[in-house]
């Protein structure tokens, strides 16, 4: 086993030389390390150079990469190399599922570092566009950078939502806006916050509310960034999620997501989809924001969790000019595609996405059957796919039905003040839906 | 292969519950995806549970892991579970190799969210402290953290040297200080940044100077940390490496580091030893920092490449008062932790550093044998265990000394503005080093 994840690592390169003395890296440390150095292993003399360096097939390995993923180009010699297969497995798996419109791709280790690059990626374009798309930069900036200073480091901000969780490192912390415990003590970034909408249910019964309140909302994006533009702090990405997840599973409409975007082409923002939680099948389709019918696609959507690596797809446009600029020794693990795979191969072989739809819509049935036995107690069922939520009408009642559900071996997940998320596998059937109502049902009332 | 890493990423959890159909997490969704559904699976009829949630299994294992890494305990119901045989893995393999004193130890993905999360316990360490230990928050801190302002998100710096790389995520970016081009455009925090010692070499020549040049950076080091107290921007923690790897493989006295401790405690700053560039043996010890004789252990080592997952270890006092404060969906991979048992099972019986000791010594031996032979290309020999490098007398000749190894099918890391770097595996043996110096005398020779 411990061979076959070391050469799913990338061990072999496509380069001709057979031999680095000074320079062996990690993995085939690691590979070599494991026979014993007492036993006679095949161990060349000396290096041995079959052709220039780099040879014809690293290049033409090369070539095929750029139009992938430039940033595992210009790996320095000791980063980590790409195995001789990565831009294969990077087109067979990863690209065969990007988001449609979206043909570059970049891994990384997990959602907090995805939102971060992907930040990074924003600022960059930001700037580049500011420049005219000149490559050089000023002394001035190359001076203040090394202090951290503008312009060189520039106030630059990300706007996003009340109740958005995008991460914990210190960049994707000061997007995320859900629990004040996940960002007390911390340094952050003076970066603009904006209410995300916030519907009544049943959502056939509130149309107007639910449209007033997408425009309350956006009336207000669009203040932040007209306010931010005038301290000299402009916004250069905003970010959300399609679903909010942590922050109570609230969803926003395809309307609300069309006029995000158009706010955002208008300005220069780039606008990126957190598909972090979404992402990977759960609301019955590979990426949740394809419900959303958006003229064009997101500038970049990030991913990670179901994915099983980190990552994001992204714009071309979105590429840094110079390299190295978008950078990590690891930029995501190979092993973790080999997973991925394997995944998706059976997503498609059992049709998952559409049984996650059968399911979901039964599901949901259910829910809402049972909101509608319980008036008291839960309301406002929502979701796609099976990625359902509903909410108690306390939070020491939310509390209470997990609690219970647990008692009888089910898991729910508490998200927002007064939610409880369901997140189940993609091969969850009806069969299982009904168990869970039945148990939903009988801890209900027992809480009566 | 597949459900052997799987099974080491902790599908199995100890919890006595045999069923979840809510919320069965992704590595089990995987397990299962991976059996046909069309097949017969062995599947309960619906949720059994033998005894009280949390059974009495995971309880145990709970009491066990607290005593390792209190994080992990504090998993929400929808994150990854900790697998049955993970505090022992964790004991076995990671704190079997602990630095001495360092008895806590947090797993993460990569190197530079290692670093961003022994920021994160630093400034919460250093707010504990300033509010007494108490656990409460004021009702102002909670407002103004949800957007982004001080008291709650207060102006707290990280100290760090020219010349530093501690990662590209932005925190960690704040902190690098090697090559603009890795922070160009991109936002920042106003942190304070000290010279790292410039030694004149070879260093028995120059005791003098070099301890001069000691006290000269160790006095700015205490301005900066007067000066950001004095702008109410307080130093809650100093990162440093034990040799400055990206910025030229510079090293520092360990009188430097004894000092830099002592003012570290004087001040209550956490003192952070990024190793991950040093960790896991190339000095010839585990860990670099162990050459330097502290009095008392660094408040935390962080490691990531060679240790084959990220991660920090860190004193008992760096442990959150509150649960879910350094915590992310992941918090490092398990399956590493197999590759680095089998690493460390090969370092041990093979004695290997006992043998990069070994090479080391005839490597620099060799190393200043040739810089004496062109006295006018390459000077200051230095480094620990096979951890070496030298500088080239310009920036020019140094690049063109690369190529030129490359070309012979060596390769050489460019590091700093004209050093070169070795960073062999830790099997290398001092029949490869002569292999390199013979090499390296060709490539000098053929650039007289």
């Amino acid at each position: 086993m411990l061979r076959r994840i070391i050469n799913a690592q990338g061990t072999r390169t496509a380069a001709s030389t057979h031999f680095y003395p000074a320079a062996l890296k990690d993995a085939v440390n690691l590979s070599s390390a494991c026979g014993s150095r007492g036993s006679k292993i095949q161990e060349p003399a000396g290096p041995k150079v079959v052709t220039a360096v780099p040879g014809p097939k690293t290049k033409a390995l090369l070539k095929e990469l750029n139009e992938i993923q430039r940033v595992l180009v210009n790996r320095p010699a000791l980063g980590v190399y790409p195995g001789k297969d990565w831009p294969q497995k990077m087109r067979d798996v990863l690209l065969a599922v990007a988001p449609p419109g979206l043909d570059m791709v970049s891994t990384m280790m997990c959602g907090a570092c995805s939102n971060e690059n992907a930040y990074k990626s924003a600022f960059i374009l930001y700037q580049t566009k500011k420049r005219c798309g000149k490559l050089e930069f000023t002394e001035e900036e190359v001076k203040s950078v090394a202090i951290n200073m503008p312009p060189g480091a520039p106030h630059l901000a990300v706007l996003s939502f009340n109740g958005a969780f995008h991460g914990r490192t210190l960049a994707s912390l000061a997007t995320t806006r859900s629990k004040a415990i996940q960002k007390l003590d911390f340094p952050s970034f003076d970066w603009p916050v904006a209410p995300f909408p916030h519907y009544k249910y049943p959502l056939d019964q509130f149309c107007n509310e639910n449209k007033k309140e997408d425009e309350r909302c956006l009336a207000i994006v669009c203040e932040l960034i007209e306010k931010w533009e005038k301290k000299q702090h402009p916004v250069a990405a905003v970010v959300i999620e399609p679903i909010q997840s942590e922050g109570g599973d609230n969803e926003a409409s395809s309307e609300f997501f069309q006029k995000l975007q158009e706010i955002c082409i208008a300005k220069g923002i780039s606008l990126i989809m957190d598909e972090v939680q979404t992402g990977g099948g759960p609301t019955g389709k590979m990426w949740c924001h394809e419900y959303f019918d958006l003229p064009t696609p997101p500038d970049m959507v990030t991913f990670s969790k179901k994915m099983m690596t980190g990552g994001y797809y992204f714009k071309r446009e979105l590429r840094p000019p110079q390299p190295f600029r978008i950078f990590n020794t690891w930029m995501g693990d190979p092993s973790k595609i080999v997973l991925l795979e394997r995944v998706l191969e059976v997503m498609k072989r059992d049709n998952l996405l559409n049984l996650v739809l059968e399911t979901g819509q039964h599901f949901k049935c259910g829910l809402h059957q049972v909101e509608k036995e319980f008036p008291n107690m839960i309301h406002s069922v929502r979701g796609r796919g099976t990625l359902l939520a509903f909410t108690a009408c306390s939070p020491q009642l939310r509390d209470k039905i997990i609690v219970n559900l647990k008692k009888c071996g089910v898991m729910g997940g508490a998200c927002g003040p007064a939610a409880v998320r369901l997140r189940p596998a993609l091969i969850f059937e009806k069969k299982h839906a009904d168990i869970y109502l039945d148990i939903l049902r009988t801890v209900l009332k027992s809480l009566k």
